[in-house]
Formats: structure tokens, C-alpha cells, sequence
């Protein structure tokens, strides 16, 4: 649907953080990037290209992707001009903000004349259904995290590349924008209707064959009081048969939460074990996966040999070192 | 906003608790309430005179308040002539549905011929923020449920009302329909998109004088898979410094969900205190309120009397008994 390939644009992103979509992309899927576009001050560098929109449609992009986010999702007007002349110079605009593109009269206006598309993969487009809580053939996997943005997306997409290549039957299930503008299909969860939110999770992860696996992209944090509703019910409407515990080992304070510390492990843990249990009384922790892009290699190597000898947990960086040892324990489930 | 005294239309309930918006408006201000409007099969009763539209209106009706709620919300092809017939007879409708009134063409068509105004309280009319967490000033109370339809609502009122006798200065928050309907005004929370639900409660519940208290109504629970991402959001978004537990003792499984069981009301305390606390250390469970309508007196004396020494806390039921003793734990923390 999305035309490939892409320009991502990183805008004036505050921090590396705010530009985790085109991160995503760029990561899973660096053959549809041909570039980057930045404005003054962007603190993000994908290590592309910086392009002009003019470069970027010679190279051959066709859409120009809004790569990075902001708090409540707005489309600030310093964007405003960059999406109208990319507009103007052919590209159509795919986007996961809150504030859709199709909201903005002077943007419909411009890809109208322009006869160019305006893509918002953020808004559902289907009625989903209120949870019923019936169990599902198939098994399904949920990371859930200490925090919000420490690598739960990430860990669900190197299970995913990770299983498929073990030769396991997967389907990664996407819930939010970047996995969405990844793979082309999926919920944008935090755009739901708070009473279907758990309802779209079990439309997203139907019955399916005894052996398939569902990797569900988590959300939010049980712990992050801005979004953990979000959480709760990818939890309870995915019914997971496993969790992966999701960390960054050198975050102060919860995101966005100054003041406010992130949980343990083990407080996780126990959380969301608990929450997934009344859904699915089976449901185990088979394993954690740490985001150590902090650490150094020693330092990493040392943090999770001392992990799983607390935890008593296979546990690694699937960005690092792949996700062979979460893919054995899925296996072994 | 909403013209009063009011028609309750029941539609055909499949039970009492379907009825459960017009039970609490005809509970909490009986003096707005004309009559009742029933179709065949209806298997809820108001103790209100049945009546005709043009009965109630001779009797001084000016709104008809769908009083009956849906799995999912849908207006249903059913109820449409009702409506539109009312519209003619010179009522003003007023819903809390998922389904809008404003979306149905054929009664904003008849609306806007008969100068009749379509009030759909759910829709929420604010843009909410991401909640930031930070501490309020005043005292927030938030009843949480071990199931939904257990009489949270019905808790908060009470309080609200004996808190008042008592010299206290104190605001009930609705964030359900019904609660909108009864008071004018609050956040209808199921309808608020899935990023800004906990947002919306910090909103609903601001800066107060320190010796203010907010009594937050409640919704969902934390246990039931459908709609336990709301009470998350809810818990979070409140920072209650008071939680008190709600539970309906003769309930044989969780409501809509055949096979699951209630929690206990030790789990649920456990697990309702552990969230409050990340978004407010303080905060304390005091008090049961126990929904006994399915109990006789003198069981629903023992059953309370039991309660209070196993768990240590005051139990009532405000409903029968008034909440004194709820009011009493709230003045004394």
C-alpha cells in the first residue's frame, strides 16, 4: 500500500529516542531507505544520507516517512513546510502522529492538486470487537518492559527474523506505527478506543495452527503511568503463552517521568505474570532481553551473565548478539 | 445542558444490570425522572410508571435517556423507531452509547426538522493530555472493583452524598455515562483514545485545596480481560491516596466472561494497591463496599461482619446501610 522506497524524516528530533520509527525502519528494513531529512537542531542521525527532497526523488524514494514522534503526537508547524513541498515534488506522506495528516486542510489541499497520497497507518481502520476472552489455538509471545522504548519492538522483530530462520512458524504482530509502517499491516493500539483495546489485540492474534507462534509487538510499561493501560490490555487481550522481559540497565527514571524510578526485573516479573495469568494461566517467563546499546561489550557481557544467574533466565541483547537463546526457550515451552 | 425531568427508555434489556445508566439516574435523582419507555422482552423495571411518549410528555418530559446499554454499544435497528417518534413528539435524546446519535443520518435528519438536540455524553468534547505523573494537591478516592458492574458508581455517589452531610468538601468525578448524565459533566473514559486515558483523569481530577477530596468513579477492573487496561489507566491517572474495594459476593463468574472466576478481594487489594502505589506511594486501602442485593438482611450483616475481620477494614453497603463508615476511614487518613 505504502509506495517503497522511503526518505525518512527526522524533523527537529529532540533526542535519538524521538526518532525510534525511522530507527525501526531503518533497522528491519534498510533497503527501502534512500535517505534522511533533517531540520536545524535534530539531535537523531540514522546514518543515511541527508538529502534535500529534490536528491532524495532522483535516488528514487517515493514516500516521504514521518520518522520521529512527539509528545501527544502533533504535527508542528516548523514540519509544515517540508511536507508541502515534498508534496509538490512527488512524494506522498506516510505518518504515525496522533494529528493526522488527512486532519490538516492545507495538506489534503496540496496531495489533492498533487494528485499525491496521505498515508496515517496510526488510525484503525477496522471495528474491533469488545474482548471476550475465549482461548485461541496457537501460541502467542508478548515483550513487556521495565519502561517504555527499551527494545520490546526490536526484541519482537529479531525473534521474528530469528525464528523464521530456525525454521519456526511465526507471525510478527505489529501494534504501533513503526511495526506497522515495517510491515505493512497491523493495530495502531494507542489510537484505539479505550474499550476495544483489548479487543483488537485477540483480533490481531486469531486462532491459528498448534505450532504457530504470534510474536505481539508490546507497548508501554505495567510501570509507566502515562501508558500502562495500553499495556494491561495488550496483556490481557493477547492471552501470551510466554513473556520476555524487556530492559535498559542504565535508565534513570522512567521516560518522560523525571523523578519517577524504573522497576526491578523481578517486580516486573511478578506484575506481569500475574496480569497475564488471568488471561492465560499457563503463561511463563521464558526469558529477558536487555537493550545494552549503553554498555560496553565486556560491560554487557558481565551484566547478563550476572542476570541470568539472578534470574535463572536465559538472557540477551537480540540486537547485539541475535535472539538465538529466546528463540531455544520459545522452543522449549 | 440536558433538559430535565427525563423519559428512561429500557429498550428490550436482556437484564437488569443492562439498565444499569437509568437505574443510577433514577437511583441518584429519582425527582428527574418522569417515567419509564419499555419494548416487549424488556427484562429490566424502574418502578417508574410505564408510558407513552406522549404520556411523558404531557407529564412534563423533555428528554428521552437511553438507559440501556449494548454489548458494544450499537443503537440497534430495533430502538430507531422509538427515537424517531420521539423526536416528533418533541423530546431531545440523550445517549451514552458507543454508537452515536449524531451518526445516524436518519435521526440527525429528524432532529434538525423538529429542532431537537441529539446529546451523546460518551463522546468526549476535550482534548485530553498525556498524563505527566506529577502530584496534585487534595485527596482523591477511587473505588476499584473485583469485577465491573459490582457498584462502584453506586459507592462513589454514596460517599459523595454522606460526605457532604458530613461538612465535607468534596467532588464526585464521573467517568461513565451515567455518572456524566447525573452530574453534567466528567470524562466519558471508555470512549477516550487508548494514549490519553490516564491523561484525562489527571485532567478530570486537578489541583484542589489540601483538605478537598475528589471521589473518582470508577470502571472495569483490573481482572477482567475486556476492559482492565480502563482501570489501569484510571488507578494511574487518579494517584488515589484511597482506594476502596467493591465486590458483589454472589457473582458466579466474571461479568460477560462464562468460566472466570472473581478474584478474591485479598488478591484484588493486593494487586490494586501495588499499581496505585507506583503512581502514589501513600496510598492505603480503606475501607469494602460490598454490593448485597442478591443477599438477605441478616446474611448480608454476617457476610459483613466476617468481612471486616478477616481483612481488617470497615465493609458496607452504602446502598443499604449508607456509607458512614467508609466517610469515617477517609476523614481519619
Amino acid at each position: 500500500m505504502i509506495q517503497t522506497p522511503y526518505l525518512l524524516f527526522l524533523g527537529d528530533a529532540p533526542d535519538p529516542l524521538a526518532a525510534k520509527v525511522a530507527q525501526g525502519i531503518k533497522d528491519w528494513r534498510p533497503e527501502n531507505c534512500v535517505g534522511q531529512f533533517r531540520l536545524e537542531g535534530c539531535k537523531a542521525d540514522m546514518g543515511l544520507p541527508d538529502m534535500t527532497l529534490a536528491e532524495a526523488y532522483e535516488a528514487g524514494a517515493r514516500t516521504l516517512v514521518i520518522g520521529v514522534a512527539n509528545r501527544g503526537g502533533k504535527i508542528s508547524a516548523l514540519w509544515k513546510d517540508v511536507l508541502l513541498e515534498a508534496l509538490e515534488t512527488g512524494f506522498d506522506l506516510a505518518s504515525g502522529l496522533h494529528n493526522l495528516l488527512r486532519d490538516d486542510p492545507a495538506l489534503v489541499e496540496r496531495a489533492a492538486a498533487t494528485g499525491r497520497s496521505l498515508h496515517d497507518v496510526r488510525v484503525p481502520n477496522v471495528e474491533y470487537p469488545i474482548a471476550n476472552g475465549e482461548p485461541r489455538r496457537g501460541k502467542r509471545v508478548l515483550a513487556v518492559g521495565t519502561d517504555c522504548s527499551v527494545g520490546k519492538m526490536y526484541t519482537a522483530l529479531a525473534l521474528d527474523r530469528d525464528m523464521r530462520e530456525a525454521g519456526m512458524s511465526c507471525s510478527f504482530r505489529a501494534t504501533g506505527q513503526t511495526g506497522i509502517l515495517i510491515t505493512g499491516e497491523g493495530v495502531p493500539l494507542d489510537a484505539v478506543i479505550a474499550d476495544f483495546m483489548a479487543g483488537s489485540i485477540e483480533w490481531l492474534t486469531p486462532d491459528a495452527d498448534p505450532d504457530h507462534w504470534d510474536i505481539i509487538e508490546g507497548q508501554g510499561s505495567l510501570f509507566h503511568i502515562s501508558f500502562s493501560g495500553v499495556t494491561l490490555a495488550l496483556i490481557h487481550g493477547g492471552q501470551p503463552d510466554a513473556l520476555i522481559l524487556c530492559h535498559e540497565p542504565t535508565r534513570t527514571h522512567m521516560r518522560g517521568l523525571p523523578g519517577r524510578a524504573l522497576p526491578t526485573l523481578p517486580e516486573l516479573q511478578e506484575l506481569a505474570l500475574t496480569h497475564a495469568r488471568i488471561a492465560n494461566p499457563d503463561c511463563q517467563v521464558v526469558g529477558i532481553s536487555v537493550n545494552t546499546q549503553h554498555l560496553g561489550e565486556e560491560e554487557a557481557e558481565a551484566y547478563l551473565a550476572e542476570l541470568e544467574k539472578e534470574m535463572g533466565l536465559p538472557a540477551c541483547d537480540p540486537y547485539r548478539d541475535g535472539a538465538a537463546k529466546l528463540v531455544e526457550a520459545l522452543r522449549a515451552l
